[in-house]
C-alpha cells in the first residue's frame, strides 16, 4: 500500500484521537485503499501515457478512467463527506482527507475527478438556493453528475478580479453566458451523465474587481439532454497530471450558455473562497500524498537494490543493500520527514475544519492562518520527496519502469493549481498576518506553547521544545515590524519578502506537529509494545532529524525578513 | 539567444581574462549561437516528443538530429578543443566549455552526441597507442565517427569495481568481450559512419575491484564494414533528455565482439577518469546552460505577461507586466544568481584545466578539488533555476507550449549521470578534503582570500568579502576534525554528511565567484560607460542578493557537519 493504514490510525486516532467510531473509520479506509490498489494504480502510467485527446470536439480518455471512477462511486466515495440531511454520509473532514490521500497516492490525476466533484457539491449545498440543490445535488453525491470549478480566464488567474465573463439577466430568472474559460480540469468529457461547472462571471452594473464576480452553475446538458452553449475549445498539454483533462471553453459562443445563479448576486467570490480553502486543503492532501507514495517506493527499491559497500570494507565483500549507504538513509530520512510532514499537516487542518463547523470559532481562525501553508507547503515539499526518491533509484528513478519520474511530474502542478505558492504567501502574510494584526498569529502561538510545555519534561525532546519556543517567537518578532509597515502604506516593501515567509513558518508549523507527534509516539512506546516499535521509533527520530537539519534553516530567514530585503524591489528587466 | 553574448565576453574577456585573440573566440561563439538557433533549437521539441525507437534492431531517430550534427561536424565544432598535432584546433577548454554552454542552451540532447564523441576522442589522444590514434582519431575529430563511454553494468553504476564484463586477449593481440553495459548513451544509431565504444572490462587474473580494469576501444563495425559484436538490446524510456538514445548493449552474445586495448592492462580506471573530470565539467555546463536558458525564457515572459496590479493600486488601473511584481523579480533574480553563477562555476573550472595543461600543477589541484562541485552545484540549482522559471510562468510554465517543462525534464538528470551527486559528495570530502589531508583546500581558501582582500577596499562590497572570509575560514574549521576522524579508522562517520558538505562548498565557492564578478563589474562601470550598464549592475546586484539570501544558508549546515550527525546512521528500513 502508498500510504502506511498503521501510519494513518497513528495520525488519526492516537495523535489527532478524532471523535467517532474507531472501527468504522478503519473500514472506509480499508475500503478506500482496496479500490485505490485494485482500481487507480492499474492506470496511472497508462493514463500518463495516453493523454486525454480531443476528436471531432469530443474529449477521449482510456476508459479505466471511468471505470474506476464509477466504482467509487458505487462505493458512495462522492458522497463520504457530505451532511446527512443531503444524502451524504457526515463522515469528518479527517477521514475525508485520508481517503483523499490513500486515492491520490494510487492515481492523483484520475481521483481528481472526484475531488472536483465533492468540492463543487460542497459550494452547491452551502450556496445553492433549493431547487438548484434539489436539481443537482443528489446525481453529484451519487458520482453521476461531476462538478468543475471554472474562475481562470486566459489573461486573468491570479487576478480573478479581471474575469471578462460576463452574465445576462433573462427573463425566466436564468443568465445567459459569454466568454471563456482556461484552466478547467475535467472541463469536457463524456464519462458522467452531466457536468455540474460552477463559473464565475459578471452581471453587467455591478462593482469593478472581484466585488463584482457572481457565481453560476452551468450544466453541460439540459433536462432535455440537450447540449447547453459550454463548448471545449482545446485541451492543455501538461507535463504531467495527464490523467485530468484540462480544458479551454468557450460560453455562448454558437448557442445561448444558460447559467443559474449560486448566492447572491456580486457574491460569487465569498462562495468561491468555501471551496477554495477546501480545495486547498485537497492540493496540499494530494502533494503529500505523492511525495508519501514516491517515498515508500524508494525505501523499497533501496532494500532490495544491492550495490557498492561501507567505508573500509574489503573490496572483496559482497555488494550491500543500497539503504546501508549513509546519504541513501538522508535522503529518505529527508523524503520522510517531508512526506509524513506534510501529511500530518493536512490531517490536523482537516481537524480543524470539523472543529470548525461544530462551531469553534478559534479553530477556524488557526485553520484560515493555516490554510495558505497547508496548500503551499506540502507543494513545496512533497515535490522534493519525489525529487529525493528519484535520486535514490538513480537512473531507474528517470525512467518510466518507475512510478518515480511520473510522480515528481503530477506533483509540480501543486504549486501552481488553486492560487500559485507566491499567491499563498501573499494571502499568510497580507491578509491572514497583517490585516489580522497578528491575532490568528498568537492563537497559532498559544497551540505551539502547549506542546513546547508538555515537551519540557520530556529529557529527550525538551531541548527540541526551547528550540521550537525560540523560532514561534522569531516569527512573531519579525511579524510585527512587518504589520506596521502595511500600517504606514508601506504595503510592497511589507510584502516584498512574503513567499520567504511562507517558507519559515511553515516550517515552524511541521517542527510544532512533529515535536507533538514525538511526544505521542513516545508515550505509546513506553505504555505498551504491541509491534509498532519501528512505526513509533520512526516518528520520533523523524522529529530529531527534522529539528536538526530542518528547522535552522528559518534562522537566516528569519534575520532577513526581520530587515527587510530591498533587493528584490531594486529588479528590474535591465539588470536580469 | 539562449546564452546572452555579452555575458560570455564579459565573463571570459572581462572576468577570466583569457589568453588569445578576442575576435577570434567571439566569431566561434558567434557562429556557435548561430548554428545552435538554426539547427538545434529548430526540433528541441520535436525530438522530445518522439523519443528514440528500437525497430527491427535499429534506433530510429528524427532527421533532424543527424542533420544538425553533420553541421556541426562542417562547421569543425567536434575538433575545436583537440591539439593541433592531433588535427584539432587547439581552442583553450574556456571557449570549448562555452560552446558547449551555447548549444546546450539550444539543445543539450542533441549536442550530446558531440560532447560524447569529443570527450572520447580526447581520451584516445592522451591514452591510445600511434596505431589506434591513427585509425580512429581523425574521424572522430571530424565528427564522422561518433564516441561513447561504456562504463555501468545493470548491477555496477555507482560502484564500478563490480563489473563483470570480460575481456579475453586474442592471438593478434586484440581482445574478446562478453557482457553487458547499461545506460550507454548514443549507444547505437546509423547516424555516423562508425561508433567508437570506449568500454571498461576486466582482462581474467587482475586484481579485484577498480584496479583489475582495463579500458577498450570496441568500434560498432570492423574495417571492412561487417558488425562487430556489439548489439543494442534495449533502450531506456526516459522523462526526459530523449534526443540521447540510451542503450542497454550486449558485448559478444551471438558473434565475437573484437575491442583494441587503450593504455595498460589494468590500467582503465585511471584513464577513464582523464575522461570523467571532463566530463563532469561539460555536465555541469550543460546543467547550467539549462537553467540559464529557462530563466531568460521566463524573463521574456515576465517582461510580455500582463496580469495584476501592485499593492495598493486601484483596481480600476490596468494590469501590469508581471516583472513587476515584487515575488516574479524575486524568482528571476534567484534563478539569475544560479544559472549564471552555475556557468561562471564552469568556465572558472575550465580555465583551471587550461593552466593545468599547461604546466600549472596547483591550478590542477584546485580543480581536482572544485570538479565535484563543478558537477553538481549546477545539476541541483540550475534545475532549480527550471523549477522557478516554470513558476513565474505558472500554469503556461507546466504545458509543452512552452519549453520550461522539458528543461527541467531535461536538467534531472544531471544530477544523476556521470557520478550521482551523492557519489560527488563522497568524492569531494572524501578523496579531495579527507585523503589529501585539506591540502587543495588550503590552495582554494588562498584563492578566496585574494579577492576578499581586494573587496576589502571597496565600501560596498567588503561587508560581503567579510562574510566570505567568515565561510570559508567556517569550512577549514569543520573539516579538520572530519580528517581527523578519518585517521581514526571513523570514516562512515566522517562522510555520513557528505553531501551537506558537497552543498556547504559549493555555496561558499559560488559566492566568491560572485564576489570576484562583482569586483570586475564595478571596475567597469567606473571606468566606462559603453552601453552595459544593465549586465554590469545586474552581476553586482546578483553578488549582493547571493550573499544575503543564499550563502547564509551554510551557517547551520556548517555548524551541523562540525558536530558530526549521528541520525542517519540510525535510521534502518524498519523505521522508515
Amino acid at each position: 500500500m502508498n500510504i502506511r493504514s498503521d501510519d494513518l490510525a497513528f495520525l488519526l486516532f492516537d495523535w489527532l484521537k478524532i471523535a467517532g467510531d474507531q472501527d468504522d473509520y478503519t473500514s472506509i479506509l480499508a475500503s478506500a485503499e482496496r479500490l485505490g490498489a485494485e482500481l487507480l494504480a492499474n492506470h496511472a502510467a497508462k493514463s500518463d501515457a495516453n493523454e486525454p485527446k480531443l476528436v471531432d470536439g469530443q474529449v477521449v480518455l482510456i476508459p479505466e478512467i471511468k471505470r474506476a471512477l464509477d466504482a467509487l462511486a458505487d462505493a458512495g466515495f462522492f458522497a463520504i463527506g457530505a451532511a446527512a440531511e443531503d444524502g451524504g454520509l457526515g463522515l469528518p473532514q479527517t477521514i475525508v482527507t485520508a481517503c483523499l490521500a490513500v486515492f491520490s497516492a494510487h492515481n492523483a490525476p484520475t481521483y481528481a475527478y472526484t475531488m472536483l466533484t465533492v468540492a463543487a457539491a460542497n459550494l452547491l449545498a452551502i450556496h445553492g438556493s433549493p431547487a438548484l440543490k434539489e436539481r443537482y445535488l443528489k446525481p453529484m453525491l451519487a458520482g453521476k453528475y461531476f462538478g468543475t470549478m471554472c474562475l481562470s480566464e486566459t489573461h486573468a488567474g491570479s487576478s480573478v478580479g479581471d474575469i471578462s465573463t460576463v452574465a445576462d439577466p433573462h427573463a425566466d430568472g436564468s443568465y445567459r453566458l459569454r466568454g471563456s474559460k482556461m484552466w478547467i480540469s475535467g472541463g469536457e468529457h463524456s464519462m458522467a451523465e452531466n457536468i455540474c461547472h460552477f463559473v464565475l462571471a459578471k452581471i453587467p452594473g455591478g462593482p469593478a474587481g472581484t466585488r463584482g464576480i457572481s457565481l453560476f452553475l452551468v450544466p453541460r446538458l439540459h433536462d432535455d439532454g440537450s447540449r447547453n452553449g459550454i463548448a471545449v475549445a482545446g485541451v492543455n498539454h501538461k507535463m504531467g497530471y495527464r490523467g485530468t483533462v484540462n480544458c479551454l471553453l468557450n460560453l455562448g459562443e454558437h448557442t445561448p450558455c444558460v447559467g443559474y445563479l449560486v448566492g447572491q448576486p456580486h457574491g460569487g467570490i465569498r462562495a468561491m473562497f468555501t471551496m477554495m480553502n477546501e480545495a486547498r486543503i485537497g492540493v496540499g492532501t494530494g502533494a503529500a500524498a505523492m511525495g508519501y507514495a514516491g517515498f515508500r517506493a524508494a525505501l523499497a527499491y533501496a532494500q532490495e537494490r544491492k550495490q557498492g559497500r561501507l567505508p573500509n570494507a574489503e573490496p572483496q565483500s559482497p555488494p550491500v543493500a543500497i539503504i546501508a549507504h549513509a546519504d541513501v538513509r538522508r535522503m529518505l530520512m529527508q523524503a520522510k520527514v517531508y512526506a509524513e510532514g506534510a501529511l500530518a499537516l493536512c490531517l490536523y487542518a482537516s481537524q480543524l475544519l470539523d472543529e470548525e463547523s461544530a462551531g469553534d470559532a478559534e479553530a477556524g481562525r488557526v485553520l484560515a492562518l493555516l490554510t495558505p501553508i497547508v496548500k503551499a507547503w506540502p507543494s513545496d515539499f512533497g515535490l522534493k520527496a519525489n525529487d529525493l526518491a528519484i535520486q535514490v533509484l538513480a537512473g531507474a528513478g528517470y525512467t518510466r519502469d518507475f512510478p518515480l519520474e511520473r510522480l515528481w511530474r503530477d506533483n509540480r502542478l501543486n504549486a501552481i493549481h488553486e492560487g500559485t505558492n507566491g499567491i499563498q504567501g501573499l494571502d499568510l502574510l497580507g491578509r491572514k498576518v497583517i490585516a489580522d494584526q497578528g491575532a490568528g498569529l498568537k492563537l497559532l502561538a498559544r497551540r505551539v506553547q502547549s506542546t513546547v510545555a508538555r515537551a519540557a519534561h520530556d529529557p529527550e525532546l525538551s531541548p527540541l521544545a526551547g528550540e521550537l519556543a525560540n523560532a514561534i517567537q522569531d516569527i512573531a518578532r519579525v511579524s510585527e515590524p512587518l504589520i506596521l509597515r502595511a500600517a504606514f502604506n508601506e504595503m510592497e516593501i511589507a510584502l516584498a519578502n512574503a513567499s520567504h515567509y511562507l517558507d519559515a513558518l511553515g516550517h515552524v508549523v511541521v517542527a510544532w506537529l512533529w515535536l507533538d507527534q514525538a511526544l505521542i509516539a513516545k508515550s505509546l512506546r513506553d505504555a505498551d509494545s504491541r509491534g509498532r516499535d519501528g512505526l513509533l521509533d520512526g516518528k520520533i527520530l523523524a522529529c530529531r532529524y527534522f529539528f536538526r537539519w530542518e528547522l535552522p534553516c528559518i534562522r537566516y530567514k528569519l534575520e532577513l525578513i526581520g530587515k527587510p530585503d530591498m533587493i528584490v524591489l531594486e529588479v528590474n528587466g535591465s539588470v536580469l
